[in-house]
């Protein structure tokens, strides 16, 4: 541990910034923009922009992305995703291996494309196949060729959660599940679909927190990228 | 309700038996043995078999069983299912509609069985489809036909419950999705299994309480038999 | 499942409709409003509306309503249901056979009018009995003829949820229990009616979830038309 | 508070014994023995046997008991209700007022007997009506002349707890809604019950903790007695 | 139950008047306004203020009383209970015998002013002690005369909910407890408060739902009133 | 007791303004702002400083603030902490003593500056250390010196609520460990880190309620300056 | 951290026995027992005494203490406290400062003797008082002045919890709330006791885990003992 | 779908046995014992042992090893992971590779065996750290030259679960947390760690289900493995 203290970082009053980080665990520090001003996030942005080949920014507000943009007129606005991103260096990726992002409706989109853009920022190819859920099985199906070819997956799904559970079922790739808090009622704001996921029955599955695309996305690079990481 | 006031019904100090129920609902008042010792439960079965084609006994021990044998020889148990049955007079069962009875796993059989055996005392034909949950597809799909040919369908399931929503997906008849408590941590007892059911996002699914096969069974054969109940 | 996956559906981009589902459930796909932007609602009605007799569009805003009738005038806006409907083909109603819908007091009937919205485009004749909650027992008395007539019950209750532990026990039809959020403190949004009903000790009920009176509106015309549907 | 310090209770060791609460709250204290030694119950009874007209001791075993009556022979052990009972004195039972006893199902009954016992130790006349739940609507009215007389009535369910709300809608006087940890799976161990109770739609309707027999027919008899107590 | 029906009662479209309730349970049916529209709510005000007394409407706001003002003059607005009230008829009230109504701090006064300003509507003559938590006993006990001089005593509190234990020790007469959301964090919306008072140690305590001043004060009354009720 | 009733205490209608806790506890009342309008906590403030060396008001917003400064000037407004402070009389702080506060990370700030705030009002010296969470424990240990020199440990953190078990396997001083609803999904307003915290595996570590910052600084203060309190 | 690695732990293959700690935390390891079986605990008990003035294990079983008692023949047993103690040089105690330790009943006392045991064997005085719950204000005034006096005061209770509130509100000395599993029905195994402890209105007052009488023992001597620890 | 409708399996009355699962997963289907009786068990082996180079069968007891061993004599019971294994061919490691299973504390190292010998038989190389909890970091900080060099870790903490927050914020590789359900009180069986887990502060944490420690074991291999899987 010795090393470690001996190592930058910031202080910006606020938040102790970690340019260790990228040497420690090969990524930089990703800004959790939620419950900071946008002055407080464009601050960082700029810290963390000098040192580090991308800055991304979760759980952003146009706000956040303006003040950003403000300071580092590169960044980009993936309303969807609710990313900002800023992007110094073309990222190297491996064409030929690909994360799949898939989800059980249309309103789990926005948690899988913060995990899609997370991954692609970090250097993974992204193939997406959207509102397959499993009370249409034709349409999952459908994408059986890609879902089969794909390093990791990640299987986003709200109300009942079952999808992971079909999906870990047909593949021999690690799947990574996110329940969302997409649903009514007994949804629980997640919690139902957050259980049914970790008790699914096929093998090769993992669950992250609710709506947390961030992670799943984060995690599948890891996987699929292997020793690169 | 004057009329329901002077009905006959008897009182055996610790139970009223509603001998009127026939009349009223279709089938005659069905016993939970649970909680009740063996002699209760001879007692009651004694009273009701005097006026009633069948009786049923759920949630039974072989010393329920043997107490209910004991007074009345023709008495059956179901072990599986945990019924004890008392059948005078044979069904009449229509061979042409049947419902299906489905189970994801091995361990959710005794569920199962008790919303099979409860369906054929009220006259039902049951066919039978176990350990085809979703995490082997082709195992459901290999039941396709049987599956698609059912007037109504109980679908049993414990841990993640996903089985319902797939095969709500499926068939164009109702589907009546029954929790198991099968599983453990994160499933609390059937929890986790109940949620996902209700948050089903297949049309045509509706839920009974966790393990609950008898009410189950018994809704399943109210659909199917339709005006003859 | 070869043939399902050779069947047309359309990929909208945010979602896809499955024009096939008519042919394998009998009914078009359902709109959940909740969550989509109204022009996503106004193309979705647009593109199933050429294929489908009727669109029906729950938890719709009167703006999604709006949207929808800027592309198909013929729109209807259920405002107390919260849906939207287009009717394309008048359905043909057996007159002979009915839905009954209850409700156990006045703030349960927006949920109550939308299994009862739902069921009468389906093509069932729907009957309705507001605000006849247990804690006045001749509100409902007063209304059994009708209740006692029906071919399938949906009974709406929020608070305690008593009120289908009540009908169940006076009917030989199937009930469909639907829970709402409607309390306040420890009715948790709903959870002790639905607790409530999922325990309910009269045979023949069954329980969708919170708030669903799609669900619960879905199935009564299911079991309620038979064969027909 | 400074008069209260003067009074006279005996410390047992294990336990404080409140002698000045005969005098403070019309009553003597009451031994909940679950947790207790037969030893710890018997010298506990001994000390109040003393001083008071009565002693009672709920959550009993029969090893409470033995042990009891090998001090106090004159001990009576109700097992159902779970209660020992030392009766010194006769107690003047005015005949005119009753409480009404009520339980759902015969699995309700030991709950119900704790409460009754209870209130007949502490003077006041108990008229019981068992298994009279919802689900048998007119067993319930066939009781309607006693349930009417009542002066305070105590009500016992378990499963989704309905009775209270029923018979809170039908009588002028107040009710006491026990749940019971009857049930299984949903039913929570009685969770379901008492959030059902909680949220009774009828007006004069109280709860009391799950399976509290004693503390409802406690707050009975302190109802029906008035001044007296 | 036959008389029952032939009462009358009115049916508004959107609720069912209840006429007979004055008859069957003491007191006109009261008017939970929540939910409702101003416009039904002077409704209902209206039709029942031809029959009754007096009427009680609960959870209103100033829209509520606005409206209600429109069509009966005489209305009255107590804010802080949020109730609208028209009283016709002078009530008698027998100033001998009072209701203590307590509170553990001044963010619990709304709910205890539902609840005096309830029975005072039925009859009862209330005493108030607000702001006597257990945190400062000497406050509580400043007001031990008013508190032991009860018939009844209502018991307000949140947060921890100790105020009825410690109450329910020191009186002799029956205690209504009544948890309030007030807190935050592990309060749980009033959780934390329901769940202390369902576990009181003190004999004599019931509890009703969280935030309902209502039922407590007319249980109280129920109570205090006796045979007059 | 009888002493506790002699003494002086004012009735502000609303509130009953406890003189003598300073006497008895050794600091004065504290105003919980939330829930009480700007008026009233302006009157408590003004009846308050009478008396006392300081006035704390916790859980302020800016219009409280300001009713406070219109009657005394001398009011000071922290805004993070949410706290509204008059100061009469210099605190004499033991500058060799001092309490730690930590964060684990930015959004636990407020929560922290409400427990620093609170202590150094009472007269603690407070050090800080924010952003110090368990994901970079170099982070942490760069301020170990700090950590060990404290009398009193304040550790504040959300989602995971980690950051208490690790300094508390660190450190030989208590820890007072305070949960935040900092977080998203699974961490349900903090129960997650709430739980955490309860089932800290180090000795030495206690816990308050969510996002109470003002009880942890307050007993952090208790411990850091023994007999002076 | 260096040094710490270079610091001296044995691994027993199934524990890692930390000599450091004492060094560090000022006491020694203490063994959890339950979880481990008798021949773990004697080996680790045997490792500790060697280096150790004392070892203590907490939720010990008989068996454990026999085992330990093998090898260490100066082992004591504390059955109600459930602690096996080796003591093997006297404490040097300071008389004039002691921790409370209170119950509000008589079945909470076996997690007030652990508190209790651990804190002397720590070193410190313990004062008890024990079933002097609030339900009897009385029984807890008589104890006033050796409350009054304590540097620390552990305070344990079950069922509502309530006891810490009221001793928070009259002493000046920080409480430590131990909620216990002592209770029933909506107690939920002390959840109950520990949501009410979290919300206690009075400052001063921190919680520690459900039966955790160690941990208050051990955090009470903390306090108590100041720099001594 | 129609291909894999024609593959193998075999029905076994009471369950399918999916020969197919090893093409299509790269791993046989693993036996749950739990729920299965020691022939059933004996059973399962007997056929998949057949056609598989090894059979692994988890929650298993002394009971089912022995039913298995009588059939299959090379059977090996690990007694501490609860696991049967029949291993009929050498498994091929690549030993440059390895996962690294760590524990917080000992009561931890069931579930860590069963994610170890899990991994093991699937071929992946194991290093152990076990008892290394985040109380006493310089445990963990002593092997942490074996956890950089690890390509999987699995994280196995019960009571705060804490420990995969601090691993996962020292490791740039994937880090599998397992919640067990080691704690007491307000551990819930395992649903503090299970929360806190999900909650994770750090990147490149996942989760299961609580004591899942064969599905961690599993993932962390197919990650390892990477495209030998």
């Amino acid at each position: 541990m010795e090393q470690l203290r001996a190592l930058p970082f910031e202080d910006l009053g606020f938040a102790r910034i970690d340019h260790h980080r990228t040497l420690r665990q090969g990524a930089p520090e990703v800004v959790f923009c939620q419950g900071k001003t946008p002055e407080q996030t464009a601050a960082i942005f700029e810290t963390l922009g000098q040192r580090n080949p991308y800055v991304l920014g979760t759980r952003a507000t146009s706000q956040h992305y303006e003040a950003v943009a403000a300071v580092l007129p590169a960044a980009e606005w993936h309303e969807q995703a609710r990313i900002v991103r800023v992007l110094r260096t073309p990222v190297n990726t491996d064409r030929s291996r690909y994360i799949a992002v898939l989800t059980a409706g249309t309103s789990d989109i926005p948690v899988a494309e913060e995990a899609a853009i997370t991954a692609e920022t970090l250097g993974s190819r992204v193939e997406r196949a959207y509102d397959v859920g499993v009370a249409g099985l034709h349409r999952l199906l459908e994408r059986k060729e890609m879902i089969f070819g794909a390093q990791a997956l990640v299987v986003v799904a709200g109300m009942e959660g079952a999808l992971p559970s079909v999906v870990g079922g047909l593949v021999r790739r690690p799947v990574i599940a996110v329940p969302t808090s997409v649903g009514y009622g007994a949804s629980f704001d997640g919690l139902a679909a957050l259980l049914a996921m970790l008790n699914c029955c096929a093998s090769g599955v993992v669950v992250v927190n609710i709506d947390n695309g961030f992670g799943a996305g984060y995690f599948a690079h890891m996987i699929s990228n292997g020793e690169q990481l």
